[in-house]
């Protein structure tokens, strides 16, 4: 199910009859209808020849701005892409050979893979624990490797949940840097803390002592989270020289992203947007903590899952390596549960006993009966035994 | 300037001083924007949450049922793209291979060429006649060519502005199934015509007796023309096979296009675009006129250009090959008049003595005073002679 694993998994979710928790997508009765509504008239009453007329390829010049002093960089490091999913793909064409190591967590999200995967890359999983990637494994991996690039998802990781903490940031950084690797620090959940302390990016770590055109760090950011996804709306912030080749990859993939939405987004930068993440960072924190304790009272013993201080998904290991959740799902979407298998996101490796839920767009009371449906899939299929090994 | 010529001018134009015939940008002052402020305000009204959300990559099932009944096609031979930059460019990614040999018009859409490249295929032109494409010397050609694809803009092409005729097109036809060679037909002038009568698309003469799978035309559509390009919206329709592969491409480049902006389009089908197309075609119409006219009554004597019976584009050819406008348009920017030089629409064998005008987004004056200057600096540019051949 790998290459079109994402597509199926929109599909299945549009039974109703389904309480999903395998879609990566936002609350939607969370979106900023009203808001957005307004932006658009002000937009077009305004500025209409000049919101539909064919742009620059960088993007809309006052969101350009408005990100880059956010990071204190110029907004010549900002290019606009449609959705964080343009940024990997542009990335990869610009910055992956055929063969080039490619460093990766283990999971991963499996639409960077499906990004990076036409430009041909060598993909080599990096260890990981509870805390994500750990840097001494990194650094003796590298020691044996002429690794190019580290795909990360460092706060709030998909599908894990999982953040790393400052000091493994700080380690990641020193050690990237002495390597020669660039990291691409993939950020749509940063703003979707729900409790714990900030961290900071590795981006902003890193931006402390580089100049413009050192930066090894190259982060993305998104508006899909914090506003809605259907305007598709994201950026990638990185080191000029990484931003110039962006800008021509861009204006041959699709010339610039549609002018109307980047200046609907624009009227809705800090008020709206600054509640909205108030809004979505309590909504998701009071979903995430009943999901977690349905999850530990519901599912049966010896089924582990992470507990995210934020972001959208939690991640669940099945107490034998031998079951597989593909072949699973059918069972839980017979009782009108859905989830997604943890397969496709591994690049080499997969451990087919874990699976990805998502809290975000369900109810409290879809949450409960949803886990009571997936505690009974489970628990049925410890029953049946596992394959004898052989 | 061949990389980033479309950029580069896309600023040139911006300064408010200079009459630019340079863009391919439709004129704003047609933009429908009163009715697409009140389709966004239905839209986002009556159907916000899905409208903001994350969609289905092969776009919004409304807009693609609309274009597919208008060429009689099913749905699922129909992609939506964001642009049809994107659609050239998903094009290229599914279908040539490194060093396949793509064969286009001597000159041809330079984005075309830009958003091929990069998948490195060989290009190679076939002959043309002020009809375009002269079908006797393309079969002489394949016989002794392995070629994949044919990329034509058949109908008011960009940039010389001329069209093929019916019974070139039916000859394109029988000679690339007879080669076993696909054609990408683009169309976004289809719309445009403001003079003569209708040709039959050379995918409508394909469709007429082949299967679903067994087309050989694929054809680009867009909206960017007739409605609005900031809103970024077009389309790939073709044989189911490569549909397949686009959707699989399309989902890996951004996973799908903005959806309030299918929906947006979705409301306007018909009415507003019927009505929009009558407007545009005969604003269209007395601009390339008075161009027309005052080309050939201002440029000097030896100068040639197209006559254009719909579109936005005619093309200049200077009296002496060894003129190059490339370097002339500095001289024709200090006279406040730009255009594009000719060179980087030729994808081998340029001819740097041409160059290409846009009549759209001038006035009346405007066209009367830009192509004064022009005049000058091309007398300027001939009363110097030219360099002596060596």
């Amino acid at each position: 199910m790998t290459s079109s694993a994402i597509r199926e998994i929109l599909k299945i979710t549009q039974r109703p009859e389904v309480i999903s928790f395998a879609g990566g997508l936002p609350a939607p009765e969370l979106f900023p209808i009203e808001e957005i509504k307004n932006a658009a008239d002000r937009v077009l009453t305004d500025h209409g020849p000049a919101a539909l007329q064919y742009s620059t390829t960088e993007g809309h010049l006052p969101l350009r701005n408005w990100i880059a002093e956010r990071s204190r960089i110029s907004p010549d490091m900002v290019q606009i892409t449609s959705g964080s999913q343009q940024g990997l793909d542009l990335l990869g064409r610009v910055l992956i050979d055929p063969g080039d190591v490619v460093l990766v967590e283990s999971p991963t999200y499996l639409g960077a893979l499906q990004a990076f995967a036409p430009y041909a890359p060598r993909f080599v999983e990096v260890a990981t624990d509870d805390d994500g990637i750990v840097p001494e494994a990194l650094d003796d991996q590298l020691a044996g490797l002429d690794a190019k690039l580290l795909y990360t998802i460092p706060t709030f990781q998909n599908p894990t949940g999982r953040t790393l903490p400052l000091a493994r940031r700080e380690a990641l950084l020193e050690i990237t840097r002495r390597r020669g690797v660039t990291i691409i620090e993939d950020g749509p959940y940063n703003e979707l803390r729900f409790r714990g302390g900030e961290v900071e990016t590795i981006f902003e770590l890193a931006r402390r002592d580089s100049s413009p055109d050192e930066l090894n760090v190259i982060m993305l950011g998104t508006f899909s989270k914090v506003l809605a996804p259907g305007l598709r709306d994201a950026w990638v912030q990185g080191p000029r020289h990484v931003i110039d080749k962006l800008v021509q990859a861009k204006q041959a993939a699709d010339l610039h992203s549609p002018t109307l939405n980047q200046m609907i987004i624009t009227e809705l930068l800090d008020d709206v947007l600054t509640n909205q993440i108030k809004i979505i960072r309590e909504a998701y924190g009071q979903r995430a903590a009943i999901m977690i304790d349905a999850v530990a009272r519901k599912l049966p013993e010896g089924v582990t899952c992470t507990n995210p201080e934020g972001g959208m998904f939690c991640w669940v290991t099945l107490p034998d390596e031998t079951i597989d959740t593909e072949p699973m799902l059918a069972e839980a979407v017979d009782r009108n549960v859905a989830y997604v298998p943890g397969r496709p996101f591994y690049a080499t490796g997969a451990r087919s006993n874990t699976l990805r839920l998502s809290y975000v767009t369900s109810t409290e009371e879809q949450i409960r009966t949803g886990i009571d449906a997936l505690g009974a899939v489970i628990a049925d299929r410890l029953s049946r035994g596992v394959p004898a090994r052989l």
